[in-house]
Formats: structure tokens, C-alpha cells, sequence
């Protein structure tokens, strides 16, 4: 059986002493991917696309008998706006992230709202190890059960099988001649560019939404991250930046007594007595989460959370300051209910919950394979400092699956270094969008590199926040993202046809 | 042990009964690289290159714990030319083909002349599986034994091989800013442009000679390369043509009876006696090789061969014509004597030599995997009419391998078709030389694509003969193609250096 996200996190933080025992995620864990299932999800759940399952290879670069084991990989097929195979109307591919594919293909409505415009036909493809394509008879004890099985969870086969896919589709179709555009968030997003760099005869342009595609050894800060989120606290109150701040050592504190474990169960609605270690997790992923889904309207993840969610928690820590009535303790439950008890729903709440919905668990494997995401805390900074080590990812991998990362494999393959400079000679359509809001950012391609390498920033973004569905209270600048991106989408089409005659 | 490939051409050829049991050759075969030991390899293969070895992992794109085998990866190393790290000064590699680099690298006299020209360091990549980069502890037994270890001879890995090496030995010699320049002939060719395609962010540029990355399914006629044999022969001589083209009927009859094998045993000075099929696959052979090695001056492959070879063959042929003397038999051996004997050293011709001194058996097994390079002969041409058919390919892979090609694969992950209009958005220097006296030019890129993908096309030419040592002899247009060659690359270099500023 896989193990959970959760409860692999908890064991790489139990496990394995960090300087500071936070909350370390791995991207994206299960929490990672705050999407919103909106709604239109209820309505388009059942008539939003048809679900088909294409027979795939397990390897496509070896050819041992292992090699050619088949497994079933699911992909949701929306036709209602194709302009057909005739008209080489273009097809638009999802490249599936690390989870169930309904989910964000649910939570991907730019390319619902953008099918219309362009007949496009819409096709979303599940990463392969996850929701229902999973290999060795979808049998998960088997896949997930071992290396020998799990050791074909990898990028590059991933990115072969939407190769392979979309290339048999478009026989099926006779829609040889039908330009495909790719579209992914966040680990989709990384693939779409990846595949649009690997595969430029297979897919004409991707938009890459908050991918960071430089978030590897090397190649940045590993302190990008946490300082993101630090300063998008600090940018709503500076009060709320110093409350956090200062909990921690308080929460320690408080943990070497029993009477002190006592107060933090009642203070924070704990169901039991957890640690203050726990504590400390469960809080640094609600400050991280929402970090990350700090979005301008209404969103709904695990739970429901409003509008501007970082500004709501700080509201909350400040409102209590200035009353002057509460603790730190309380102050901070105040915000952290924000994230994980916004519908006001919980009783108590339970640091122990495994639940995995989006089957996102796979991801933990892929940390401890190829993708080597540093991440660290600088001292002084709204988050106790952790310094970011590669020895203690590669014992905790060691440790949970006998393996050894191969922490510069993703550099060897997809590059990185010079970035600017080599693909300005060799690539083109892609665009990067990121949000600076999103703590992922500061791993992305933030300067367009040439003119058909485009990177579109907003300040006031979150992760993959152009790819969700469009709502009335949208702000201008989100809107404006959205059309640039169509525009440019358009002038790729445009010059493929060109080019075609 | 693995089976040599003449041993397996001939399986091939006996096993299954094609329209007419001429010579098939798979590409390329220990009989395709007619490469020319030449006058300076001998003072050169002394101190030429010091031999090392690279520490490389059996499977890139997997995490099962096979796929961290390691093996011993030879690499051929000259530095006498280069301008070290600290100028940037640039690494040209040789990307290796199907056979013991050594022989490649005393064949490939262009990358040592150019070498002080660009201050290079000169680095030739042993592909895996060849010569003495064997996995399995070196040992072939294992190696080759069978498909769960034969499986990992692929050239998806062959290329992530260079990757590897070629970022550990930038970071051990400190020279992460020189440019990478790829050459490569035949198989090396496709490997160094598709390497260029695949990972721009490792060499800037490469020079692809004779590459038919085109001749796969469904992107060129399956004739082109007969076709090309043939009309090497009928621009010599119309009634040398006629000869070679009559000739097969012939030697069947003569094969229908003891007599007639004994006159052929006679004719053709074989040591034994043999079918009318061995013959004809012998004669088909010295034919073609002959014609993608029809160099401008002398060359020596496995025997020494003059300048312009078949217009040899055909002065021999044409020349017993004019006098009337000879049967069509001893005419045919007369030319065939160009091929086999020119050193007038054999006493008789022993069909069954099965002898591999260049290691180059492994690409049978390639050939049953994914590199299915469509080749049958047209009716009524010089060669008796064979219709390209994938199933006896499959049925003969199956039946000596047990596995089934993937015939689609190098086309989905390589691409080629409408390879024009994709390339000139996505991709830039290339130069892809071809010499369409070469059979194999038909599969290559003979047009320009845009201003840095460069079609180098000579009518003259054969197989990757730019790449060979100049000679006091070369005709102009060769010269003329080195010259463009080196203007090309030192572009490249020049634009590299200004964008590194």
C-alpha cells in the first residue's frame, strides 16, 4: 500500500533531526495543491468529459521483457467544441500532475472557458503511477510495493507516454495535422514545458503555469521558498509576521511540559495531546498552504477558504493584538482556523489525518528519485531556521525506500543552467507564468528568455492561479494574465497554419 | 556470445524467405562503415588519444534497482590542442556508434585537423554495449545473453550516456562554460543531431554527416537506398549496369546444377562450394559497400580499395566487355576482385567469414529493437525486385531475440515528420551533411531548414566522407565542404561566447 503523503512527511520529520523540526513539504505534497473544486465541478463532473483508457508501454527506453509490460493509462476527452479533424482544429493537452487526473482537470477551467474560442478538442492525460493508471494491473500493493515496481515512476517515461498517447489519438482521430497545445500547473506545468522542450514536433507551444523548472540543486536559493511566504505575511502586517515569529520557541516551550502539552491542546483544539513538534508541522503547512493558494476569490481545497486567505489570517492575529485579550496561542488559532476551519465545521482537529482524496502519495517517490527540491529557512526570518541538506533527503530515502537520489539527473536531462542563454537558441512557445505571491515562484522562469519565450509575472498571483476557472470578482490583472495568454496561445496556432500551407 | 553480424545477416537471409534472397543489409553492419585505417592511424593509435574510463549508470530513465548498475564507459581523450578551461576554449566530442570507438576515432581525421584551428580538447564517447564499454562487468556473455540485459542497448540511453559524461567531465576539468561541439558519422551522425535536438543546454552544435534520421516508416521510400546503388553504377556505365542487373538470373540457374555451382566455384575463386544465394548476397554486398564508400581517393576497409571505386568495378566489367573474351561470370568477378581483392592477396573468397573486427555485432540487435530502417528494392533496377516487409523483420527478431520491434518509436520520440517546419521553430545549429553517391543520403536531410539548421548536400560525396583525413588528393568540392563546415562551427562558437557575455 502507498503511504501517504502525510504520513511520509511525518516520518522524514520524526525520522531524521532538522535543525528545527517544522514542517518541511516535499512539492507538491497531498497539501500542496490547494485547488478549488468550484462550482462548476458538480455540474461538469458527469457531462464534462469521457473518461478512455490508452494501452501504454511501462518502459519506453529499455526493451528487457519488463520493458514491455502494458498498463492502462486513463485520459478525459472533452469533443463538445472540436472544430474536427477536417478543419486540423487543435487539440489541447493536459499534461497530468502527481494525483487523481479529475482533480485538476476539475480545477483547470481556463481550458474549458478557452475550448470555445479556439475549437479546440480537450484532452487531459493522468500521470502514470497515479489515480487509475497505475501499471502491474493498476494492482497498487504491486506498483507502489517495491523499487522494482515503482522504479518506473519517473519524468522521462511520463513525458514519453504523453508522447506516445497523443500520438496514437491523433492517428485515431486522422487528426494528424491538428496542432496540440500543451497546458499544466505546477508539476503538469513543468511537464508541459519539458515535454514542449523534448517533443517541439509533437506539441507546438505550452503554457507552463507556476512551474519551477529551476527549483533544483544549483540552480537556486534554497531559502526561496520559505522567504516568499514570510514576506507575504509581512506584507499584510508586520505584527502578524512577528506573532508567528515568535511562536515557535513558545510552542517548544510549552511542549516540555505536561501542563504546557495541555494548554496547546486546549488552545489549539487538539483532539489529543500531540507534540509540540506535531503542532509545529501542522501549523507550518497551514501558513505554507495558504502561502500558495492566496488567491483573490473564494477557493475550496480541503477545506473552504476565502478570499485573500493570507490577509484574512493576519486580520485575525491583528484584531486579536489590538483587543488585547488573547494569548499568542489563541491569536494564532484564530489564523490557522482560517486555513483549516474556515466552514467552522471542526470539532477538534485530529494532526494524525493520513487522508490522501487527490492520491497524491506517489510524489514522496518522486522526491526521493530525481526530484531534488531544496528547500531551507534563513535564520532570522518568520520561519525557525532549517538549513537545507541533501544528506538527510538521501538517508530519509534510504531509509523509506532503499534508494539513492539522483539529485542531478533533472539537470542532465531538462538543463537549467544558462537557462536564458540556451533557450534562446533552441526552444520557443512556451510560456511561464508565475505568481510571486506563490512560494513555488522563485523556482521559476520569471524574464521571457526571447520573444516567443514568454514569462508573465503577477505580483499578485498565487500557484497556478490562471488556470482556474474565471469568476466574477476576478480582478483585472487576473483577467489581463488570461488574455495575454490566449493571444499568444492564438499566434502560435496562427503560425502553425502558416506554416503548414 | 554474441553473434557477429555478417552470421546474422545471413540468419536473416536464410531464415526467411524474402522475394529474392539478395543481400538485405541492416544499417549499419560490420560491412557498412568501410572507414579508411589510414597512413596516420598507425603513427596516431600510439599517441593519438589517452584511453579513460567514466563511471555510467545502466538506465537513466528508471529507479529500479537494476537501473543503478553500474558500468565502466571507455572515452578516447586528446588535450594536446586545447585552450584550457580558463579560455572557455571548446570540447569537440565524437558521439560513437555501433562499434569499438577506437576505429571511429582514427577515422575520423576532420575533428584532429580542426582541432589547433579551435584550440579544442578532443573527447570520443564509446556507445554502450560496444567495444570495451560492455555492461555486466565487461562481460559479453552476459551482456548480450539475452533481452533482460541486451535490453538496456538503446540509443535513448546511448545519448543520456553522453549527457552524463559530458556534464562530470566539464565539472572535473572545470570547464563548465567551454562549448560543446558534437561530431558524428552514419549512426554517430543521427546520435549527434539528435543529442543537439534533445539537450541544447549541453553542446551548442553539432555536425550530423550522412545521419538518415529520416529513413524510418512512413517518412521515406523504402527504395532510396537500392535506388541510389544503382544509379551510382548506371553514371559510370550503362552496360556495367546491365551486367550486374542481368547477372542474378544467371547465377540462380547456374546454382540449379552441380555443374553450374562448380563454373561458379570457379568463377568467383571460392574456396568451397556455395549456394547461389550466398553468392549473390556476397556479390550485393561488394556492391553496395562499394557504393557508400565510393571515395575521391584511395581508402581501406577490411581490404584496400582505389579512389572511385566503382568506376573500377565498371572499367573491369566494361573492359572484358569491349575485348569479348569473358563470360558475364568472370567479368562480374573481375569487379567484384575491386571490393574483395584489390590487394591481389586472396587465393579464394571463404563466404562464411563471419569475422567482426570492429565490434559492430550488437547493431543487430538495435535493428530488432527500435531501429527499423525500411529498405526493399524497386522493380526492374539492378537489384531483383524484395518488397521492404516490417512482419519478416518482426518474425526474424522474434525468432532470434525473442522480442518485437517497436517500429513507431524513433519517429515518436525523434520526430521527422514535417521535420522542416518544426525544426525551424524549435531547434538551431545543425549542420547535416550528405553525399548522394551514399545510399543512405536518401534518409538523410538534404534541404536547409533555416540559417543554423544547414543542409551541406555534395553530388560527389559518400558516406561521411567529410569527416575523413584530408589527402593531398581531395577534389575541390570536398575541400570546400570542410571549409563551410569549419565557417559553420566557428559561428556557432563566436555567437556562444557573445551570448556568454
Amino acid at each position: 500500500m502507498p503511504l501517504s503523503s502525510l504520513s511520509l512527511l511525518l516520518l522524514l520529520f520524526f525520522s531524521f533531526s532538522l535543525a528545527f523540526s517544522h514542517f518541511i513539504p516535499t512539492f507538491p505534497s497531498s497539501k500542496l495543491h490547494p485547488e478549488l473544486i468550484t462550482s462548476h465541478s458538480s455540474s461538469l463532473s458527469n457531462g464534462l468529459y469521457k473518461t478512455k483508457f490508452f494501452t501504454q508501454t511501462l518502459d519506453h527506453f529499455d526493451y528487457t521483457p519488463q520493458s514491455n509490460h502494458k498498463f492502462q493509462q486513463r485520459y478525459l476527452f472533452n469533443d463538445t467544441y472540436w472544430g474536427g479533424a477536417k478543419n486540423n482544429a487543435p487539440i489541447f493537452v493536459y499534461t497530468g500532475n502527481e494525483g487523481n487526473i479529475e482533480w485538476f482537470t476539475q480545477n483547470t477551467g481556463f481550458m474549458f472557458e478557452t475550448a470555445p474560442r479556439f475549437k479546440a478538442l480537450l484532452v487531459f492525460i493522468e500521470h502514470r503511477f497515479y489515480g487509475k493508471s497505475v501499471p502491474f494491473g493498476g494492482n497498487r500493493e504491486v506498483a507502489y510495493g517495491n523499487t522494482t515496481t515503482l522504479g518506473y515512476l519517473s519524468s522521462t517515461q511520463a513525458l514519453a507516454d504523453y508522447a506516445t498517447l497523443i500520438i496514437d489519438l491523433k492517428k485515431n482521430l486522422s487528426a494528424i495535422d491538428s496542432p496540440v497545445v500543451l497546458f499544466g500547473g505546477s508539476y503538469g506545468g513543468m511537464l508541459a514545458a519539458w515535454f514542449r522542450l523534448k517533443y517541439p514536433h509533437i506539441a507546438i507551444g505550452a503554457l507552463a503555469s507556476s512551474a519551477p523548472i529551476l527549483h533544483f540543486p544549483g540552480l537556486v536559493s534554497p531559502y526561496v521558498f520559505y522567504d516568499t511566504i514570510a514576506n507575504d505575511f509581512r506584507s499584510e502586517s508586520e505584527n502578524c509576521y512577528n506573532v508567528i515569529k515568535g511562536s515557535w520557541k513558545e510552542i517548544e516551550d510549552a511542549g516540555k511540559t505536561d501542563e504546557g502539552l495541555k494548554l496547546l491542546q486546549k488552545s489549539f483544539r487538539l483532539c489529543k495531546n500531540y507534540s509540540s513538534d506535531a503542532l509545529e508541522s501542522w501549523l507550518s503547512a497551514a501558513w505554507t498552504y495558504t502561502a500558495m493558494t492566496d488567491y483573490p476569490t473564494p477557493s475550496n481545497f480541503m477545506n473552504p477558504l476565502p478570499a485573500y486567505p493570507i490577509k484574512k489570517m493576519c486580520e485575525a492575529i491583528d484584531k486579536s493584538a489590538k483587543e488585547n485579550k488573547t494569548s499568542r496561542f489563541e491569536r494564532l488559532y484564530a489564523a490557522a482556523n482560517v486555513y483549516y476551519n474556515y466552514s467552522a465545521s471542526a470539532t477538534c482537529f485530529d494532526l494524525d489525518d493520513n487522508a490522501d482524496p487527490h492520491d497524491l502519495g506517489g510524489w514522496q517517490w518522486q522526491a526521493c528519485s530525481e526530484m531534488i527540491m531544496p528547500l531551507g529557512v534563513r535564520k532570522d526570518t518568520m520561519f525557525p531556521q532549517s538549513e537545507w541538506s541533501y544528506q538527510s533527503r538521501s538517508d530519509y530515502c534510504q531509509f523509506a525506500y532503499d534508494t539513492t537520489p539522483r539529485p542531478h539527473w533533472i539537470t542532465t536531462e531538462f538543463g537549467g543552467y544558462h537557462i536564458h542563454q540556451v533557450l534562446k537558441r533552441s526552444a520557443s512557445n512556451i510560456i511561464f507564468f508565475n505568481g510571486l505571491r506563490d512560494p513555488w515562484s522563485g523556482g521559476g522562469v520569471l524574464k521571457s528568455i526571447s520573444k516567443t519565450l514568454v514569462a508573465i509575472v503577477a505580483k499578485e498571483g498565487a500557484h497556478h492561479v490562471d488556470l482556474r476557472y474565471s469568476t466574477k470578482e476576478d480582478p483585472k490583472w487576473l483577467t489581463d494574465v488570461r488574455e495575454k495568454e490566449i493571444k499568444i496561445i492564438a499566434s502560435w496556432i496562427k503560425q502553425y497554419y502558416r506554416d503548414l500551407q
